[in-house]
């Protein structure tokens, strides 16, 4: 429910919140802009846009530039953000690694690092990895003059995002009912989100990859399970039970194979890597599997193509169910799909509607392996421009 | 992107506007209130709560009634949607029926009317039938006082719904480029919008029906084609090109029937009457084929079988992908499949996450067969509710 707070001091202030977040929005969907074509795009008036722009230049959240154009050498100044002086923490705690970034405000990556923490076990092993990575990279930040913004964490779900807190999430000993927010905010003083990794896939895309220009998309990520986001208009979706788009748990094999959720024939019982590598006639990792293949042997040639029909069949149902701009792959086992990806749009460009053949998009993950980390910190991006004054001024 | 008027008379007035909104949002789901309570619901002030109850009351749209409660019989003044003055016509175009109602703005039907309109072709044909229905309504609304605020049309989709034009629905020709809400609103000078049927019976449930309480639904239409309305939020997705929910084109048969939209294996291709007719083993309709599975028919009971068996497929992935509250189910073909909405029931909740198992739920369509065109007066009460001032002072 939208209500205009009545308290007259408050009121302004969410006023020129949602003002600024309307500027930002466009200044950062456009990249570059004068303040003339801001006036046209938001309908604020000149007044307004020069007051907020100043404050943003101050606050150091966008920069003024001058651009010369045209055979007359015109001088134009433009807006843009400043990627510099905020930086912004991701944490992607997986079931396998975790990974750490520091970024500045526009999604650079300053710091990375990965461990593997196959060994480790539940929150405490896995966090005292993840702190000191953490610590050096606030270190980082404070001694360049930055200032971290928040912390935006990915981990596997379910969790319930209002408590901040990890529900039993499955091959995940140990977490189930871990206050997580509350812990990384206490450890680190900075404010901190939790979010489902495969949300924070799609988050990456909807603000530093693609979706800078596509407000409707599906992320589908590929690994040791299958799972999905949706960004509509803009807007991530997350349904009742926060269980919105579980993409590997749709029915595609009739009479299928049990699956961990309850139910079978899901797409996780044949398109997860050791599905696949069940099937594949003795590979026992994905490269074995993709040299069989070259080789031509002709148990791996099938499993092979059953796996990209399944993924055809699955990639079909969600432009049904969802009708994005465009679907975006990424996840551990796509590196091994991506040679078919051509091949892959066309026949899933044969099955849709005629009139959006033409439009049917389907692309890799921008940002690879790293997709989750860079959307943990998109996390954070989108919490200010969605609520820049609370963002800014969240001093915890 | 939500921007703040700033002509300041331009501003009040959509200040105003929001404000009404959320308060006769907030009325709507609870039925009858208290102005204290809208006060704690909306954070409004008790002085803005006097004013806009005072002048909703003037304009008919709420009205004030005395509860007496508890054994000290405390008397409260209570508020509630006011069913007069106002009236809304819905009409249903569907390709071998029309149907047109009047109701008052609760919902009710004053006045209801369904003609067979097979044996016709095309637009003007078409709307040569509706016309003097429409025409009677609004004299039956004037003669008792009330003010039609608009027309709410349902037609088979695809549609541009910005331009209110028609674009090749499927087995409905002549209509393709057809102007058709323009056509209305020139003909019966009031106020029209169109919508997809699927959308307007999922927007019955969503004002009238279970989605009073329910913001995330989606409604599964079935009968000679199948559509899908998803309602997230409390409001109707769309898709990118309008698409959104094509729940008949995900696949469900791998390898199976080539389907109108350009794709095989479609719900369509085996969910649909004719297709079920098809492996019925000889019966010509579901009366029939209900019959034959009554005497034991074995490939009448196979055929009977295999469509719930799709059906559940269908209703798993559609909670797979959209995680609503509940799914409705309607359609021509619905009432052949309601005796077994129990065994779905439990069938659906022994395949869904552990934690969420209790909360399925699979409920049938509120109005039945005139779901269609209950939506589509319930599409003019959605945009009263969401843009009150506009909708009250759109004089056409």
């Amino acid at each position: 429910m939208k209500v205009i707070n009545t308290n007259k001091q408050a009121y302004l202030q969410q006023v020129k919140q949602q003002n600024i977040s309307t500027v930002l929005n466009v200044i950062w969907e456009q990249q570059s802009i004068s303040r003339v074509e801001i006036i046209e795009k938001t309908g604020l008036t000149s007044g307004t846009i020069s007051n907020l722009t100043k404050e943003l230049i101050q606050l150091g959240i966008i920069r003024e530039y001058e651009t010369v154009s045209g055979a007359v050498g015109r001088r134009r100044i433009m807006l843009g953000f400043n990627p510099d002086p905020y930086r912004i923490i991701g944490i992607d705690i997986g079931r396998s690694t975790i990974e750490v970034v520091l970024t500045d405000l526009t999604g650079n990556v300053l710091l990375s690092v990965e461990e593997n923490t196959a060994h480790l076990r539940g929150p405490d092993q896995i966090l005292a990895v993840i702190a000191p990575h953490v610590n050096r990279m606030k270190e980082k930040a404070a001694a360049s003059g930055g200032r971290v913004l928040g912390i935006g964490t990915a981990v596997p779900g379910p969790m319930d995002l209002e408590k901040g807190i990890i529900l039993s999430p499955p091959n995940f000993p140990g977490w189930d009912g871990y206050p997580l927010r509350e812990e990384l905010t206490e450890r680190f003083s900075l404010p901190t989100h939790i979010e489902d990794d495969s949300c924070t896939c799609a988050l990456a895309e909807r603000w530093y990859g693609v979706g800078r220009n596509s407000r409707d998309l599906v992320f589908i990520t590929m690994g040791m399970g299958i799972g999905g986001g949706v960004v509509t208009n803009g807007e991530l979706v997350r349904g009742t039970n926060g269980l919105y788009a579980q993409v590997g748990h749709m029915s595609i094999v009739p009479r299928g194979e049990t699956c961990v959720c309850g139910n079978y024939g899901c797409w996780e019982t044949v398109g997860t890597i050791q599905a696949i590598l069940k099937r594949s006639g003795g590979a026992r990792t994905m490269d074995e599997l993709k040299r069989l293949v070259r080789e031509g042997n002709p148990e791996a040639t099938r499993c092979m193509e059953d796996t990209l029909a399944y993924l055809e069949m699955a990639i079909i149902n969600v432009f049904a169910m969802y009708d994005p701009e465009q679907v975006v792959l990424g996840g551990r086992l796509y590196p091994y799909l991506s040679d078919y990806i051509v091949e892959l749009r066309q026949r899933v460009r044969q099955r849709t509607f005629s009139f959006v053949k033409d439009r049917v998009q389907i692309t890799s993950a921008t940002f690879g392996t790293s997709q989750s980390v860079i959307g943990a910190a998109a996390v954070v991006f989108g919490k200010l421009l969605a609520a820049p004054l609370d963002t800014l001024f969240d001093e915890r």
